[in-house]
């Protein structure tokens, strides 16, 4: 079995790619080919990819697990209804702040996700880890924060307060799409593959109704989606494609064999990455905020996954609960 | 005896005054009175406040403990040494950068403290400790960074080198001060009181030769330092001398009684209190460095003090040594 930071640094790699890519994908400033294609073909890529490894797994034996009731079936749907939800929220927030308060608010999610995590998962988390989530949403947050100087200002403060509010409602939503996904990946142990295989399945479906409802929306006046699929593709457009799914299996793999943490730190992790690589690439002038919530972050990493007795003197005796009277001592002893 | 965090609280309360104070003394941006005489007056009212004290003291029985060898007195004018040379490195720095790099780079003082307290104190601090300190450091600094838009842009990169070696050096001056006065007030235990009038005797000779000096430099421009003391003083004026002495008592009973990262701690809280007080008595913009700051700084703060046994859970079995085979177990036992 891999390791699941070996997965999650793999994430982090190819999530900041993709920034990168879709940024080298775009001519003057635009895209040359219509980018609701993408997440579909994405999706389809996933599909194929998992249907392959599906169809290998069945021809070893013991074969996979699949479970194949509609009582089960009937779940996959979810996070993709979810997802479409928040994109149509996400679109009416947007109506009411700007794009860079938009982003500021995005952090939220980190917050959200912590706190569905212990309602629905149940997962108990040290006080720690609860203030190592906090501060990954201000490190990620701080490095966005505009600098002294920049032609757009944010006006964080002065939105209606119905944008704070979708913002609320829009980060719990993608929370919620991402604890359920892993309520759904280890709510039994069925073969990866096959979970993936129902989950892509819809979100081809999913994604494929958006084209067709786009295409009515504008009255067919850039044509029918298939005519669109590939026109203006070029060979980063492919590579968004294979890297924005790829992204996808990495992420169902760490929802089956590690959490929702896991992936937020990932794909925080990468949005730092991208910042610094666009440093490099873009020459972005480099701002002390982005510095400073690096800085942040890289704590609130190691305070999140390093061993406890790392990071505290551990008492020799410690009261275990401070209104009883039971006391755990720690006595040394040599197991060799 | 007083619990430590009720002086480090009034410390904070009273830090943060004297910026509004000092604020507040301000007519038309400029001070109608000499500030030098203020540090001045400041070592005088200390001077007065600790040998009442210690009359006092003599008068009950026992006697306070008190060395009086030259041995032990010729130590206690080291720490106003250090502030001169201090000043000096100041007034250097801000030759090659400006006042809000300066700032800035005025917060590497709480990591060269925590430095300084390892090596010369030989205290020991948890990684958690260490962690907490860096993350102290860098959430007043987040605090500080400049808005979008506002007038004066950070030039923070762009200073030459020397700028930054003199900030450091700066930095490490001010916490060797610091770090030198705790060595000094724990050294022994002598009358905290008897101790600080040997640190005050010396600090107002030390201000009172910089006065001395001044009138030199001026060529007695603006008459000799004894007309100069009172001149333009208002009520503003002597609570700002007050307060300044006020705090300092504080910081010479911390230093005896805690030690200097309460001291850090306290300040640096004052610091981002003013700021939250200014922007309600001189309707300053809020901005969301200082909000992030804010959250950074207190989750430091929680870090660092409190009691390890809260922040994680204690595994049942932990590892002491991880390339040792002594392994530490837990067991639950009742004592009641």
């Amino acid at each position: 079995m891999m390791q699941w930071y070996v997965i999650a640094s793999l994430l982090t790699i190819l999530t900041s790619s993709q920034g990168i890519l879709t940024t080298l994908s775009q001519s003057n400033g635009g895209y040359k080919y219509d980018y609701a294609t993408v997440p579909f073909l994405a999706e389809v890529y996933k599909l194929i990819v998992s249907a392959v490894l599906l169809w290998r797994e069945c021809k070893r034996s013991p074969p996979p697990k699949m479970t194949t009731e509609w009582k089960s079936v009937r779940l996959y749907p979810i996070p993709s209804i979810i997802y479409l939800i928040h994109n149509n929220v996400q679109f009416a927030t947007l109506t009411y702040v700007d794009t860079s308060t938009y982003q500021i608010m995005g952090n939220l999610k980190i917050v959200t996700t912590g706190i569905l995590f212990r309602l629905f998962l149940k997962r108990k988390l040290s006080n720690l880890q609860w203030m190592a989530i906090v501060l990954l949403a201000v490190g990620t947050t701080t490095s966005q924060v505009k600098g002294c100087g920049e032609s757009s200002c944010d006006s964080l403060f002065s939105s209606p307060i119905q944008g704070y509010m979708l913002g609320i409602l829009s980060a719990c939503l993608s929370a919620l799409a991402g604890v359920y996904t892993e309520f759904l990946m280890k709510k039994n142990n069925d073969s990866l593959y096959w979970q993936n295989v129902q989950l892509y399945t819809f979100g081809a479906i999913f994604n494929l109704a958006r084209l067709v409802l786009d295409d009515f929306r504008s009255g067919f006046e850039k044509g029918p989606w298939w005519q669109r699929l590939f026109n203006g593709y070029s060979i980063t457009t492919w590579m968004v494609v294979l890297n924005l799914g790829s992204t996808g299996l990495l992420v169902s793999w760490l929802m089956k064999y590690a959490d929702n943490i896991v992936k937020v730190y990932s794909t925080s992790m990468a949005m730092l990455m991208t910042m610094v690589l666009s440093v490099f690439l873009f020459n972005f002038k480099p701002t002390v905020q982005l510095f400073l919530g690096i800085i942040v972050c890289m704590m609130s990493l190691h305070m999140y996954f390093a061993p406890p007795s790392t990071l505290v003197d551990l008492p020799l005796t410690v009261k275990a609960a401070p209104d009883s009277a039971v006391e755990v001592s720690v006595d040394r002893r040599t197991d060799s």
